[in-house]
């Protein structure tokens, strides 16, 4: 089988993390994975959310926004901020990067204070949800080392990619091309220690088998690692 | 180990379905999964999302709302039409709800038409998405049933049930206050066949294995099995 | 003259009060008006809304939220919480059902808590207005009873029927197919002393004398007389 | 008794009309009742709302907006303009003043067109719903004797007036300070012939009996007469 | 040259000032510029934007908003309230009006209270924000008269104009008609010193140079003169 | 005097431009001036706004929207779109933007087409709106000659650069430092003709004369001629 852009199933699309990309945030990255190109920056507030007390939860917080600039896929998107709400697929990934980056960090050890993850893709070519989690995860543990240069809050690396069947075969790392026509597209979070964090697989036609889904477990362990490797580069470079 | 409710680790709640439930749609079943009540709806209308039609596709459409009754929970909910949005949670719970339910169908079969699927929790008690999912398969059978007669759109059935590992268990079909504590939370979405349609599982405290996950699987097809019988009762009954 | 279903000028629909249909809420209906049902739900939470504080007001207070199911109609309704805001007949509605369930209860003796009303309708062929009131008072009823077992502060039922004028025939509890041809509409909230709290008459078409509208008042009382006698059976029950 | 600006409990407050008081719109007119002044206007716009056509209606529609200037009011109100929404008090109000403006003309001979009944208040003293339907009636009849020269859908003069009890007495046309403490409020909408449009009575504190509300009634009657004649005089102006 | 309405280029329009034409709030004018109408209020409330107190801002503050009746202009315009958010017209406007405003008093001596400047137009024929903002200015100097009899905040007049290049021409306060075909148009707002406090010139069709830019500020401060002499008249009469 | 980053008070901070920075979009930039960073992109979309045709006019339209990223300035900023409506300074400077850039071209050459225009700061140090005219002129620029090779709409260059009073001193090209405690803000948009296209100044304290004003004015033209030499080396690169 020939990929769309000539990869090997197995094969991860040029990845790369650029640390402290922006001035202000504590924390910042630029990731692209092939043609998407996601700016994560972690900005810490010195309060938590009004539901946090009224539970009676200790601690800090750590949440996500998800954007994506107007001009940054084919056909320009509707910016969200004028039509007035956040379209249900923008709700569904800052939830789930928000979800997934909490399992990063003791939030007990954050004190009271939020953590605002915020992805805003710029160019998108398939993936931008996995990139968020990967480069917000480096991002966040440049802040945690900053912040908190006693008793550092972050816990362990987690980094996300996609799986899929495409054409009848399991690949690695989907391009938007191979997005849009996947039989089966899984996303999967991982933390650095093998264990999953969260796994969103769907069908988008047709039903998957248990071996499918080994199959595809398979090939997101095996990018995974790679990217665990440069989110440690990112990091050391980050906090020279 | 002693479920919260004293069932065993692998037993559904008490599960029933009721058919035509309301006077108006040409759908509707009223489902209880232990202390949780839904109200399912399927409804028709000649038109289909303009975007079809921009992207050129031709065939129906199937989409799903949930809302749940401000009285549902324990601490009366805010009415989400006053506060003037849904929720994050609603709008990832009925985006889940409708990609299940578009792979019972042939949305080619379905002509220029829309199909809403309506979801209303009366009462919770914790899976109240898996609940709507497996009672709107039996109000969406037996909608199209009616509605097709020479040609049947509906192609097979699908349903959902809820799995977790609670206090270091795997469990089956979680209620509430299992839910709340659970360290991993598992939907799993499958059609009759066997295969899976969508499977999101969450770390909430923690990671988890592939070979818990495997557990969790095992669990969730062993509830499933229960339910798709109740679902052909269902159906039957309300086409009489 | 036969009317649309049957029934004679003065004669009410099939009515009944299920009590304590819902898990959760202190006080809940389930109340039938023929095709009509309604879903009643009486919430507590132990704070008054600011505008009480800003006037000097003490004592508690009694709001209403009003909703139907979107399949609750012939044609599907638009669910109000996606669209993004109530609509006027709602906010119509709930205002309504908030004055007249106020005027059952002394709101100095609730102390400072806020008790909710929610009437969420699941089967509409007219009279949802009325029937929503005349359901939560009785749920009303029940929960004054329990949240306040040494100074109710229930002070007397009321209950809400709509009359009208159909094809000239003044008439008794208008189901949809009368209502949406009335030449005149009109809602009348009752005490159970007999006396008013609320007359809402209006001309759809053309214009209504005085001696018409003391037509109506008569077939009104009628029918309250009977709606009163459903509640206190109600009452009783679901406080047992 | 004596009333709180010294009327006695029959007399309207000082009322006058002035026609054409804005440049462009095709009828207006300024109302003032006693400290209530509230700005009257009517658009025509050539087309109708998208329900008439998709319900098969033919003719045009009349609509009515109501508001109030910030400043209006004792303590400043909120614009609602900047709140981002319209309150429950004021979408009631101007569903009345439309549904009561509707029966003065005839829909049929409106050709396919919607009038915007605008009404603004400057000044708030009570009353400003009767103000405004009557102050919108006047600028009605003007506004379409200069569209439809040939045959006017105007069909016959409507105004309205509040009564009330206060302090246990009926009183005619109350002040903001009478309506605050009213026991019971009413807004009566009647046609030139005496017939009633709309009747709105409301207990504030307690209940109140058919004799009472007989008594508001000719009250109203009486006052509606005085207002019919102002009515009269301020369109023969306009007109001129 | 002849303009539209037979004016000499550098003469304005008919302006008038009627102080106090608003019952409730402390300070309120009607201001005429021509065909155009503003009511402007001022109303003083006893706190402070949440901004202030977190900026460690001492003193008071004074914003404003701006609105048009929906008949104001030649077609009607859409009500804000309804359509659920202000126009960027709208935000443009009322900003600067507020920012000229506060250049008008010396807000450490406003305690900390928040002066709310209303200026809605009633009729509309071009200048309607240089209207608000000379309207507004004389409403507040009676407002800080009255509210701070000991030390008055009110420290000069501000008074606004508008400029502009019609078919080559420039010309003084410009009417809709010419302001809808100018090439330029300037708004210049200036303190009673003859000091500048903004100046906004906008080319709508083609550049401007230098040169042009000094014979509009020249007209400006020529009819400004006049409108300050006009301000001083009606402060004067409405502190009576 | 010594500026607060070492500057002359007639110097610019360092200005890049950076063409085709973006994937998607016809042109596109990324704009650095001293510490703030602008990406620009241009869109085209084959309709034109629905007023322009109820409006009879021909020809293309070009309109743009702004936003920062929630960590673009030292206190992270809300999101827009989580908050559900833009500010009113972000609608002031897109509306400045989009007039300004309409000045670019000739829009009747456009056809029936939208130019989208979105500038989106990345990192904010003063100058944005001044900097995102200057980054979308070159990115228009670029974009025309790509999607009009025939007959190029574009008819000038344009670029804006703000200048004010710090300390008593008229100064080019404010950092944010300086800009948060100048007495006198001015934005200067120019065309390469060095005639005017917008001027905006405001005193943020006190007043400033009309000599004050031409010194600004001055030391703005200055200033431009730098950036539109750098416009012109971007536009030749972005070309290649």
């Amino acid at each position: 089988m020939e990929r769309f852009d000539g990869r090997r199933p197995d094969e991860l699309r040029k990845w790369s993390l650029v640390p402290n990309f922006l001035s202000h945030p504590v924390g910042s990255t630029l990731i692209s994975c092939g043609g998407t190109r996601v700016v994560c920056a972690v900005s810490s507030e010195g309060r938590v959310p009004p539901w946090m007390k009224s539970q009676g939860k200790s601690g800090g917080w750590i949440t996500c926004e998800y954007g994506m600039l107007p001009a940054s896929t084919g056909d320009r998107m509707k910016r969200e901020a004028a039509s007035g709400k956040q379209g249900g697929r923008t709700v569904e990934i800052q939830r789930l990067i928000g979800r997934s980056l909490r399992m990063c960090a003791d939030l007990e050890k954050l004190g009271e204070n939020t953590l605002y993850i915020d992805c805003d893709v710029i160019d998108a070519d398939g993936g931008t949800r996995c990139g968020g989690i990967s480069g917000a995860a480096a991002a966040l543990a440049i802040a945690c080392k900053k912040l908190y240069p006693e008793v550092d809050p972050f816990k362990q690396l987690v980094a996300a990619v996609s799986v899929g069947i495409v054409d009848g075969v399991p690949v690695l790392d989907l391009c938007y091309e191979e997005d849009s026509r996947a039989e089966v597209d899984m996303n999967v979070v991982m933390a650095e220690s093998g264990e999953f964090i969260e796994i969103q697989g769907t069908a988008e036609h047709g039903t998957f088998s248990r071996s499918r889904m080994n199959e595809l477990l398979d090939l997101a362990e095996h990018g995974l690692k790679q990217i665990f490797a440069l989110q440690r580069e990112c990091i050391e470079a980050g906090l020279k």
